[in-house]
């Protein structure tokens, strides 16, 4: 795709990190900033990977208006460790010993990840109410639309869980709606805080943080490598997990030790504040929006002027900006020659995924438009060819 | 320390990699052999990755000659989060969904860390047995000096835990002793396994995998960067996690999808690889700790010969080869000094632990003999000066 022979990758994650990213960690990784050692020798309570820490910290921070009443950490065990942490955390506050009570939480469930989500909390002991399950093809396009039910079954709610985009449906909700005003500053639904897993649109675009009570992201998709999982709780939210929440689990534990209460993945966190320092070199978050959108209008654009040859399954109010499912309908046989010939043209990772099927191209932040184009091309040869 | 600037870095962990094996992550950042793509960038699934962590195993089981009998594991948090792990894995086999009842396990405490295993195994839910509670300064050489009751009170424990090097204090085990053979293949102790946290000597020499259920470690001192901890189970021990186990604490569930339930810390993964590559290509375990015992006796020597100047409080029986503390007793004053000066000369990291005070060189592994040399040097420097 470049010069040193770099291809266009549409891993749904591990993804593309920014070039510029990718070049400053390889030239300081046998000597960071002629400080004498690489980042991955640093003592984690050193002098060097405290300023790596605090600025990745504060750059997030400045990226996404975190405000001072939210904590940030950097924990590890990706999405699914805080699908366990999430219950541990927020499940028993009104009393972290009565280990025997069984607090309800609400679930919306619009794919494979926030389904993962429901039956993790069942293990930590969290009935589940599970508000809707999407047909993978539609949701509403903003979270208000679901039925919360009145006002007293929502106060028996400890959280409001929900994946904000599912990398493997490709839907994704567009906003909170009137929710939005509903919950207000706090991310209440009637005392029922709300929960977000943003793995996979993390820093793709503006969020209100206030609107939530915590979101969470793994890095691998748009902020950097698999290994480190970034959680913004608002403070109020800690000091009461359940009883015999495991360490690692525990957001009260790793706040009071600023993400330092053992070794830290040192080396991942470095590479997301690179990117942080990327993205605010690029404009922000508003910028970073932009891109994105012109990213996936080029190719949902693409697969409309196709005239039925190439269909996304998904509902157009509720099409992700990071994943772009698409088939070849009545000509299912010519999927797998499409993944071989876009790899055989520097275009990877387009498979599906094993339980949809067809193509997906993941289009994160990394993933320059050129890349798009690159992909856009390909297809109108691969129509006009088969 | 070399002509790129490298100094001699004696942190207790994160600590050196081998230059080697830095250089090749260099040159290989932005594009692994010519993929088109960088490791952090691979999917977890797709080819490249999985020859990578394939390697990284049979490497890793060629050196340690793990046995066919053991699964091993990648996984993430830290030898913290498998003070949770073990108890969650081992404490039910009789009956996982019997979560009321409290199974009793067996704990030498030698040092900070064996002493967290116990509190972690408490909060899970495990009466914990302390055997003995070290002085900081001498335990048993050997692991069979402890009283482990009679054959009764043996049975009735889920496992033995011990940590077999203690970072912040200094002292090691140097054996199972006559516990190797009571226990025999199958790491046994009367129907108990032997669970052994390694984070801090592991492949610094040879071990019977054998005398062991678990071994565990995290890679941050002699393998590769913090963020991916190495598993040995035994699968015999497989199979029966506590009820509610979370997922990414569940060995059952890591081993069914051979550590990749989830993306893993790949990145992490590729460099423990090639340090696995590396150890291999210095001959292997058995010449690592031909090397190692060189390196630590260089400095303890360099402590005995200076009648007193230097002393290192812990009993020359069960002295560490990987943590080396040191004081200048009657003179706390210069130990300060001692640090600064060292620095200086490009020896960093050389502060004791807070809990401890004084001076720590920790030489695991990837410490050259250049590097201890240098202190040695150094220590001599200094004695004379002040």
């Amino acid at each position: 795709m470049d010069s040193k022979g770099r291809l266009a990758n549409f891993s749904a994650g591990p993804a593309m990190v920014y070039e510029e990213v990718l070049h400053k960690c390889q030239l300081d990784l046998m000597n960071f900033e002629g400080k004498g050692l690489s980042v991955m020798e640093m003592s984690h309570r050193g002098a060097s990977f405290t300023k790596i820490i605090e600025e990745a910290e504060q750059d997030l921070r400045d990226l996404l208006r975190i405000p001072e009443t939210y904590e940030v950490l950097f924990m590890q065990g990706g999405a699914t460790a805080q699908f366990a942490a999430v219950p541990y955390n927020l499940g028993w506050r009104h009393d972290p010993s009565d280990v025997a009570y069984a607090p309800r939480a609400d679930f919306l469930t619009t794919g494979s990840w926030s389904k993962k989500a429901v039956a993790e909390a069942k293990k930590v002991g969290v009935e589940a109410n599970v508000l809707a399950t999407g047909d993978n093809k539609s949701i509403p396009s903003d979270v208000s639309a679901f039925d919360y039910g009145d006002a007293e079954t929502r106060a028996q709610s400890a959280y409001l869980h929900l994946c904000a985009n599912e990398t493997i449906q490709g839907v994704e909700f567009k906003g909170l709606g009137s929710l939005g005003s509903v919950v207000g500053k706090g991310g209440q639904l009637q005392g029922a805080p709300i929960v977000a897993d943003m793995s996979s649109n993390f820093c793709s675009k503006p969020v209100n943080v206030e609107d939530y009570g915590v979101i969470y992201a793994g890095a691998q998709k748009n902020v950097g490598p698999a290994g480190v999982t970034i959680v913004i709780v608002r403070k109020d939210l800690l000091g009461s997990p359940k009883a015999g929440t495991p360490t690692m689990l525990d957001w009260t534990v790793m706040s009071e030790n600023k993400s330092l209460y053992n070794t830290p993945p040192c080396f991942s966190i470095y590479v997301c504040g690179l990117v942080f320092k990327h993205l605010l070199s690029l404009g922000g978050l508003d910028k970073v929006e932009q891109i994105n959108k012109a990213k996936c209008g080029l190719l949902y654009d693409c697969i409309k002027q196709s005239q039925g040859y190439y269909d996304c399954p998904v509902d157009p109010k509720c099409r992700s900006a990071m994943n772009v499912p698409f088939t070849i309908p009545g000509h299912e046989d010519l999927e797998k020659v499409f993944v071989q010939e876009a790899e055989a043209a520097g275009l990877i990772n387009l498979k599906g995924h094993r339980s949809v099927g067809g193509m997906r191209a993941s289009i994160y932040n990394a993933m320059p438009m050129q890349g798009v184009e690159k992909l856009v091309a390909f297809m109108k040869d691969f129509q006009a060819k088969h």
